[in-house]
């Protein structure tokens, strides 16, 4: 990405201590000193990068966003059903969660009503994995995998899922219903998704390949 | 509810002032002195009721969850179309989810990761409306409306996909993304759910009586 090229390994070193920060205090609780102290360097060099928490909270959201649209690309030219198990039940169990970038998001999240900023860099991340899934239903339509389902729909609905998946592993730790979550979403894509003929061939999300 | 009957009319505009307070500065930057002010009594008050701002919050929890039971317990005798249609996909609008209970449980599970008490009130509240949602589809493949699918994958695929459509609307004001989830929500009623006898005479979530 041009803008993850942009940024110098310094920058970098300060987003992602700025993540760790927000994962351990809480976006509301996080100030510079915390970050910089994170960062190991002095809180008058954040304020040389950004000069202000909010303004290094965007960058951060925007990190992540080229990060996700990184990976996104390395995955485009996979087979449709792939991505969807990528996007959607790829990282669902616990220990996927429980890294400092979900828990950073998730605090974000939180925020986000009371921060239009926030809100904005939000939603460009969302924007980022909507377009990936719902590509990837289009694609999977053009190539006869899928049914001609609105796009939008099933991309909104198997992205909602996911999200509430990832509520229910960190924030309530019930890893049981990462289990429940893959079996429902494989049953909607057995009956909602594939085409007849596809539908035959597909064994689940659990074998490699699709 | 038996708990919801023992409290008095004191605690509960206690609780319901405890609830605007946690919407409001967030469940971190709430204070029992704020809650007192929110309440309009004084901070000894608060603690005359509650020893700490922790026992405050679980009671809030449990004060939400009797409210939930009791309108599940309303509406357990609903054709379980219907059941479905008020847990899943009644409330996704803004207007629904700009309330403070929806502020302030959004905020408690942003906590929960770093509290032990706020996670277990709330997987109590999560079982409540999984147990909901599975008895739904439980009578409903009784009623021989719903095929023989299993009741725990259908209801967190379901929840999960319901709270992460509050996420939309919350945290990213996505307001079109309600409809695009209905729809989806409505696919996998219709492809999944339904028995082919059922599925002929169903019209979808937007008609009245299912």
């Amino acid at each position: 990405m041009t803008e993850a090229a942009d940024r110098t390994d310094a920058e970098r070193e300060l987003l992602a201590a700025t993540e760790r920060a927000i994962a351990e205090y809480g976006v509301s609780a996080v100030t510079t000193q915390k970050i910089a102290d994170e960062w190991g360097r002095a809180q008058s060099l954040v304020h040389y990068y950004y000069d202000t928490k909010d303004d290094l909270v965007v960058a951060y959201i925007e990190w992540v966003r080229d990060g996700f649209q990184q990976r996104y690309a390395e995955h485009a030219d996979d087979p449709p059903l792939q991505r969807l198990r990528w996007a959607v039940v790829g990282d669902l169990d616990r220990d996927d969660c429980a890294d400092p970038t979900t828990a950073a998001l998730y605090e974000l999240h939180a925020q986000a009503p009371h921060d239009e900023a926030y809100r904005a860099a939000l939603n460009d991340l969302e924007d980022c994995a909507r377009e990936f899934v719902e590509t990837a239903i289009i694609d999977g339509v053009a190539a006869g995998t899928f049914r001609d389902v609105d796009p939008a729909d099933a991309a909104t609905f198997l992205l909602s899922a996911h999200d509430g998946g990832v509520v229910r592993t960190v924030s309530l730790d019930r890893t049981a219903d990462a289990d429940n979550l893959r079996a429902g979403v494989e049953q909607y894509v057995r009956h909602v998704l594939l085409t007849d003929d596809a539908r035959e061939d597909w064994t689940g999300f659990a074998e490699a390949g699709d």
